[in-house]
This record gives C-alpha cells, structure tokens and sequence, in this order.
C-alpha cells in the first residue's frame, strides 16, 4: 500500500542499519531502548501523525482567525493537541526529572519527521513550546523550573521566542524592547515585537513568553541585551493562571503559507503593565539565545525535511497512477503509461529522493550525535561531538531548508497541471516551506555563520573533525566492490573541497573579507551537497552487501546504490563546477556599486 | 526615482544598443517605427501598465467568482480592459487588415513586458484572445475571419484554447471529445475539458472557443484530431452574439496563484446542443494547434520574464531601503547600512540581474527574428530565422520559466521575513510564476523537444545556425579589450558545448533512446545557460566603448560588464559541471526500476 509522509522502510534503515542506534542501548540512560521500543515509538508516532495531524493540513491552511486581540487556531488544532499530549510526544527526548520520556533523539527524529511532515503548522506551536521550555530548563531559576517547566513540557502551556522588532530582524543587537527595573525582583517591560510565530492562540491556558529586551541602563548594541520571562497570564501562588499580563495583540500576518499558525504582532505592556522576571544574567540574553539557536536551528531544518519528504512520497505516488503518453520506445499504438516510466519524470523523482533520503541520514545523525554527548563521559568526545553539530548546524538549517524547497517544487512538477491546483496537495508543502528558509535566521545567514565561524572556530579543529568523518566513510566504501568507483569520484572531490576551505578559511585574515563573503552561499552549497554524498555512499556502503539476501529487500538496497550513483555521478559533477567557481573568485558580487544595479 | 516592474533603461539597451531595431525601418513595412516612435510606444505601455493594471495586482489575488455556470472576475479588471481595448494594444503587432497597428513584435515584447510585469492574470486574457485569433487568421475560412477576428483582435470579443480533457493532458493524442457532423457544415460537440483558462468569464460579451475534438469516424490518436471553434453565445446574422451555445462552465479551480485568471471546467453539449465549425483540415487539429505553439510558448516565457523582472525592481528597491546591520569591514560601533550593500544580498540581487537581462534579451531578440522574417523577401532567410525560434523556443520557454520562478525565489529572499508576508508584492509574484513552468507543455516536455527534436530537425541545420550567433558574438567580443577575457572563457566552454551537442544528437539513433532523454532537462539547462552567456556577453560588448562616455551612463554600462563577468566566471563553471554530468552519461534514471523508489 502506498505510505504517506514518510518512507518507513528508509526510516529503519537509516536508524538501524545506516546509524545503529541500539548501540545506545549499551548506555544505562538509553538501556530501555531496543529495537523492539524503537519500531513501537516510530509506529505510535506515524499512526498519531497519519490519524490526527494529517486530517489537519488541508483545513490548517485557511488559517487562524484574528478579532480583537484573541487568535483562534484552526478547528481540529485542540483535538490534536489532547492526543499529542496524552502521548506526552513534547517531552520524548527530555529529562524524566521535568515529564520528559528521555528518548533518544535519533529516534525523535524519526517521530517528528511524520509529524512535522503532517501539519507543519500545527508543529510549529509545539516547537516553539519546546524551544522556550528549554530556555527555562537552562537558565532559568527554581523557581522560574518550578513555575513554568512541568506546564509546559506536558503541552498545558505554549512557549513563544520574542526576538524580532521592525528594526531588528537579522541584526537583533537593534533590539529596542525596554526593561524597567521594578525593584521587587520583577521588570515592566515596554516594545513591540514583530513576526512572532504562535505569540498568541486559544491552543492552550497560557504563554510564556520568553522576550529579548534592554535594561534601562544597558550597554548599547549586541552586549546589552537581556533574557525576560513574561506570561501572558501573571501565575497565581496556586500555580494557576491569574491577571492578564498586557502582551496584546495587535494583528497577525497574511503569509504565502503556514497559515495553521499565528504570526502576530504583539504589544507589551502598551495597554498596562507587562511583568516578567529575568531569565539568566543581566546583559547575557544573546549569549543565552545562542546556546539555544543551534538546536532551533536543527529544528526548523526538520520541519522543511518533513515537507519535502512528503511531497517526495505523494509525487511518487502520484507517478505510479497517473498514466499519460506511451513509453518512448514503445511502438506507434502502444497504451499509454504510468508516468513514473518516462525518463524524465524518474530524473526528477531521483533529484527528490536523493535529497530526501540525504538529508534523512543527516538530521538523524545530528540527533545520534546529541544522543552520544549525552552518555558520553569523555569531556573531549563531547565537546568533539558538540562542536561537530556546530558545524553542521548551518548546513542542517541552510543547506537542507534550500533543498527541501526544491524538491517541494519538484513535487508540484510530477503532478503537472494539477501540482498548481490547491486540491491536491503539493502546492500547500511548497507554499508552507518559503519560510524556512528565512525565519531562525535567513540562509544567508547560516552561510555566513558557515564560512565566518565554523569553518575556523576553535583553530579549525572542529571542521577538522568533520571531514574526518567524511573520509571514513569514503575509506570504508573503497573496500566494497559495487560502491567502490562511487568512494573514488568522492575521494577526488573531497580532495579539492579540502583544498578549498582551507583557502577560504585564510581569506577573511588576509584582508578579503567581502570577496569571501560574496561566496559564502555557494560554499555552504558546496558542502550540503559534500554532506549528501558523504550520507549516500555511507547508505549504498551498508545496502550493497545486503543485496539479493532477502527478496523483498532487493529493491530497495538496489535503489540506495542507484541514488548514491545519480547524486554522485550526475550532481556532484555540478558541485565541483560550482567549486571551481569559488576558487576562481571572481567577487564581482563584492565589488559591484549600488548604482550599478539599476532600476533607479 | 525607483522604478516599478521594468528598468526603463535596460529597455531602451536592448531595443537600441543592442538590436538596434532602428534598422527594420528601413524596410517598408516597419517604416513609421523610428526611434521616437518606439520611445513613445513603451512609455505609453508603461503608463497604462503602471495606471491600470498595477492596481489589480493585488486585489487579483483574491480571485475570480463563481457562480451557478458564470464567472466574474476581479473588480477592476473591465476598466482596465477598456483602457487597453481603447489604446488598440491586443492587435499592436498584427496587420492592419484586421485592425492591427503592425509594430514591430521586438518593441511589442517591450510593451507587452509592462503589462505582464504589473498583472499577468489580467493579461492572460489577452494572450489567450489573441492566440485564438490567430489560429482563425491563419486557418479560417473568410467567413469565419468575417465573423470573428476583428471582434477578437480589437479585444470585443475575447478567446481560449480547449485542450486539456482529464486523461489528457501532455498526452493530447488521448483526446475524447467527439464531434458529430450535423450535415449543414456544422458540427455538434460532446466532451469535458478541464483547466481551460479564461473558459468563462464576464469580461467581454462573446468568448470564442477553439476546440480539439474528433469526428465520429476519425482515426485513432494524434491524427484524428480536428480543430473547431465554437462560440459561448452563437453568433447572429447581424454580427452580434446571440443564443447560448452550450459551453457550460461547471466550476473554477482553486490555484496556488494567478487567481484573477479563471481556470474552468467546461461541459461542452452536454446540456444542448453546442454547435461548432471546422477549423482548418479535417483531422490536421494537431498540426495547426503545433504551429500556433510555438508562439504560444514565446509568450508564456515573457510571461515568466515579466514577473521576473518585477520581481527584481521589488527587491533592488526593497535593498536601497531596508537597513540592517553595519558592513562586514566597519569597525564595532558603526551604524547599520542598507542591505544593498552586503556582500550576500549583493550576489543574489546579481543573479536576479543576469537572468532578468539575459532573458530580457533573448525575449526581444525572438520578437526581432519574427520581425526581420516579416520583412524578409528571401526565402532561404525566412526558414533560417524561423527555423533558429523554433529552436530558441523550448528555451524561451522552458529555460525562461525555470529561471523566472528562481528570480522571483531570490525576490523573497531579499525582503527576509517580510517576504514571505503577503502585504508585499513578491509572494504573489512566485505564486503566479508556478503555473508557467507547467501549462503550455511542462519543462520536461520542453527539454525534450529541444533534446528530441530542435537538436536535429532539417538535418542539424537550425541548430548549427543557432551555435554560428552565438559563434559570431565571442568573435567579435574578442576584439574588444575589456571583455576579450570572457569572450575567451566562453569560447572554450562553447567548444565543449558543442561538442557534446553533437554527440547527444547522435544517442537516439544508438539505440540509446532513454539514455538521452535521462538528461534532457539537464541538457536544455546547459543550452540555457550558454544563451545567456551570450547574451550577456553581447551586452557586454555594446556597453564597454561607451563608458566614461557620459557620465549619467557609466554606471548602467559598468554594470552591463560586471554582470557578464558575474555570469561567465561564477555561474558557467557551474555550468560547465553540468555539461560534464551530462558527458559522464551515468543514465541511472532510465534504468531506475519502480519499486527501487519505495514508498509502497
């Protein structure tokens, strides 16, 4: 029968055969979870995610209902959530100490996929509930613990991020949010907050919000930026919501998509005071807040895999019914066939599942990585590890968000004509996935971020680390006979990327700042797609001794080397020609004056 | 001043620098199209464009109604038709036997560029009048032309195309409305044809319907399809519009974009009799629809162009304005600069640039071919140039639309959050750019008429003609000394082009059909990006002697050079790795089997 939202054949492979997760079992924190526990959470997951948020996606997009100040989400929304909650899902990876089910993150991944794939929108709410909670679980004091976490680990309450202003989007040092010291341990805070996903909602009994704002009398510009806590409803000692907290809202956006969640803009303490508590140190709320963006970050990378890996599975689908034309070399009068028969359709199917299927590999890497920092007691394996997914966090959060929007785009192309038409539903996956690519920091940014500081922090040693990883795996592969020519044409790439970064790393110090960065996208693209090649000929490595042991696997262990071979002999030809470009570095981007552009 | 969908100044390049359309006034036909003459053309069609049609833009987006078999379109939409009718722009470039004002279709493109740019969906309308109108010039007894073109051409009346039936759809051979022979010249028509743009709408009294349908004792597939044209209201001795005819709307699309173009289902015959006339042969529907497509598909290239280059102003505009964090190289403390000034936001404004002035170029050079063809008295030149679009389509086409959706992708990237917000305009544009990679044969179709067909059609000779202009341009860029070196870079990448032309021309007849056809799309991506290059170049090499010439122009032909450096030395090495790609020949997608895709 044909799957929706996600692969679950590749989804088993990836966490049992490709990363091996059950290793973890070997570790006390992990030791409940066997392969058994782990096929039973992911199915538990897709049924929750095929039975009560799929249902959703569709109705989700007419969007949230906006009248004097409240939000309604759309119907369906709070019935969901009660089964998302029962599951306590928000908690599957988190400290038993708060309600959390101390999952590993691999295997939450495998869950979150189906149900970001689902209804991102409807996701999106428990994200921002989760990225917030872990902000209090961090910096947070007992007392802030006592009185916000369990609530909002179970789902009882929401989570918000309270960073963009009009005139602070990708430059939050401009945040101009004010802090009032009231003396008594509480602060009034005065702003305006711009784009706030989930800032308000009926979803649940109360919000917190955690607010980037200034003290009075606080440095200017990026260090003097603090962390606050502010409810929507001021908690009584009995630990129930009380006085509304003046965080009003004045207007949620029209978006391209995403509709099923609120984008609001929100006023604090413009009607009455707005109270809140300090959330770490004074002046250290950036630092705070970029402790927490790397996992945001990986995050937010998911919810445009999701999307991808949903259309991935609809346009296949959709490929295997939909007969059109005869064959091309089927004589004159032959029938018509299904379009998943036409060669070009099967290029861009393959584009699509390269993608998907890489960028699996990747985002379960990163959550096997966080599992290992966790039952690892070797402090430089753990920093090791954790400066790893520092790297890989622009790629997670750039790289894939980029690529998820083309193989959404891909998908509304298989469907021909009907890909434009809002009943079926690719166009929706496109429309919702634009916004990855901006929010949680633009692309742009993730590039600078790669190139500015990744590539050379901590004297290069995690970048190092990095590509040692790639090598093993390149190593490995050349002593399997069927991947083995796949493992030479990635050794000689990888050999001229190698070359690359570290020319790039050199280039800022010696003075050529702006012509570095004029190529910091295209180096980000380079090393995405190293990345995807580096988890494909890893996957093609694990499935080409498998082949022709079981029947019924034949196909699919067949189909890892095929993509292996179309990504690294069809794509990766293209990524050393945009290497080549690098290296040319011809940064007319840099150099170019604003005049030049025209228009005026 | 900022300008708004089209850089003035870029227009006037094309039109004089580099086509010098001036000289078609040395012929008779083009006389009274001097210099001035085509200034004052587009500086009308750019006023009503910016007056009439702007406005809609937005307000389009909410889409058409539908109600009980009628359609009413967007407010605004009847104003602005009768501004357009009033300035005789539908028939602009047709002859004036038929009411039209014979302009030159090179200065048409410029026009018809303001238009589509500020309200595709409004436009569309037109297209499709103006296609069905000429499908009636050039097949249609006198009759016929009596009774319906100049209704059409002066925009009274308006057309479709009636195609697309729900099992067929790429596949027009598949085709199963059926036409029964009345016995008095006229046909009565059974059928349902589905996404039929502007099938029913109330913007003009009477709408014609061309219509691909069978005789009752026609031979299977594509050879037994006929051509008719059946009005929505049959048409009275005295020439006005009289009883219904049966062409019943029974219901509009819902789309992802375009929503002021209504998408309608239409049940032909089936609530009475629809009554229709044979247009052209008996069972030659085909070949007619064929030889008006080409145009056709010219048209929805300019359609994507236009919306690209909208999209371009927005975000140069949207760049100058928005400030956003200190440059890269000021020291700590500095003020925030406009985003134009970042080296990122700088390379992605200088993509848009080059595929909005390379497009724009080859758009207005395709009109020129047909310009020179009309005025051309040599036979061997006339096939020469008519035969070169031909082979320009599937890029005008398919290449074009690919591109303009990118732009119109880096268009939101440019305005950060703010553009994923529909209050700005550069959502709708991408949304409305979706369609145009899919209707009027998808890209894939595209690619393989330019693999299958245009690469070797009249023996290699069309394409041959096409590599000789692109030839001519490198040579003689050569000799100019600024661009010589990108003239050099280009030669040695057109060499290897070629090169792998021609051996793709030959793997069809090797036996190796759905080898090829694995990298058709891929192929058509290359020749794209190879016509760009010269375009650009040529561009280039018209700019270079005029700088420092006066002082106003030096930074618009400064410009003209930095982008052809910007294309041939960051984007054709990239390029470059896709011809290899293709080269390598690894045609893992013709042998990629069904289940290897999973999903089951």
């Amino acid at each position: 029968m044909a799957q929706l939202i996600a692969d679950r054949r590749d989804i088993d492979f990836v966490l049992h055969e490709q990363l091996e997760v059950e290793n973890l079992t070997k570790a006390e924190k992990f030791s409940e979870f066997g392969k058994k526990t782990i096929d039973l959470i992911v199915s538990e997951a897709r049924n929750l995610a095929v039975k009560e948020m799929l249902p959703l996606q569709k109705p989700s997009d007419e969007g949230c209902e906006f009248n004097n100040g409240e939000v309604k989400v759309p119907e369906g929304f709070h019935k969901a959530m009660e089964a998302y909650n029962e599951g306590e899902w928000l908690a599957m990876t988190d400290d038993p100490q708060w309600g959390g089910q101390g999952m590993p993150k691999s295997v939450g991944m495998a869950a979150n996929e189906y149900f970001y794939g689902a209804c991102n929108s409807f996701m999106l709410y428990n994200l921002l509930t989760h990225g917030a909670a872990k902000l209090v679980e961090t910096f947070g004091t007992d007392a802030q613990k006592e009185t916000y976490l369990k609530n909002m680990l179970s789902g009882k309450w929401a989570g918000t991020m309270l960073l963009t202003e009009p005139d602070a989007g990708s430059d939050l040092a401009a945040v101009s949010t004010i802090a009032k010291d009231n003396g008594d341990g509480t602060y009034s805070l005065e702003g305006n907050k711009i784009f706030i996903s989930g800032g308000e909602h009926n979803l649940t009994e109360n919000i917190i919000h955690p607010v980037l704002a200034r003290l009075e009398d606080a440095p200017e510009g990026i260090k003097g930026i603090s962390l606050f806590l502010a409810p929507k409803f001021l908690v009584n000692e009995d630990g129930t919501p009380g006085e509304f907290n003046n965080v009003v809202c004045t207007g949620i956006e029209e978006k391209m998509g995403l509709h099923g969640s609120s984008t609001c803009s929100l006023e604090l303490g413009g009607k009455g005071q707005c109270t809140a508590t300090l959330l770490g140190e004074k002046n250290k709320g950036m630092a705070a807040m970029f402790l927490m963006m790397n996992e945001a970050r990986q995050m937010v990378g998911l919810q445009g895999f999701a999307n991808a890996s949903a259309s991935y599975l609809y346009a296949v689908n959709y490929a295997r019914e939909r007969v059109q034309s005869k064959g091309l070399t089927d004589p004159v009068g032959s029938k018509a066939i299904s379009i998943i028969n036409h060669p070009d359709v099967k290029r861009q199917l393959l584009m699509m599942k390269s993608w998907v299927e890489g960028i699996r590999s990747l985002i379960y890497y990163g959550g096997l990585c966080h599992d290992r920092i966790a039952i690892s007691s070797d402090d430089a394996e753990k920093k090791q590890l954790s400066t790893l997914l520092e790297v890989l966090t622009p790629i997670i959060k750039g790289y894939v968000t980029d690529k998820a929007f083309e193989v959404c785009n891909h998908g509304i192309q298989i469907y021909g004509g009907y890909g434009f038409i809002e009943e079926f539903p690719v166009a929706q996956l496109l429309r919702d996935s634009r916004i990855f690519m901006l929010y949680e920091g633009t692309n742009g940014i993730q590039s600078m971020d790669l190139m500015g500081r990744k590539l050379t922090m901590y004297n290069g040693e995690p970048f190092k680390y990095f590509l040692e990883q790639v090598q093993r795996v390149i190593s490995v592969s050349k002593t399997v006979d069927e991947v083995a020519p796949m493992a030479d044409s990635l050794e000689s790439f990888f050999a001229e990327y190698t070359e690359l970064a570290q020319h790039l790393a050199h280039m800022p110090q010696s003075g050529k700042v702006l012509d570095a960065f004029a190529f910091s996208h295209p180096f980000m693209e380079v090393t995405g797609d190293l990345v995807m090649a580096w988890m494909l000929l890893w996957r093609a490595g694990v499935a080409a001794p498998k082949i022709g042991k079981k029947k019924k696997d034949t196909a699919f262990y067949q189909g890892q080397i095929q993509t292996a071979r179309f990504f690294i002999n069809t794509i990766l030809p293209i990524t050393r020609g945009r290497l080549d470009a690098i290296r040319r570095g011809d940064a007319v981007a840099a150099e170019m004056e604003d005049a030049a552009f025209g228009g005026k």
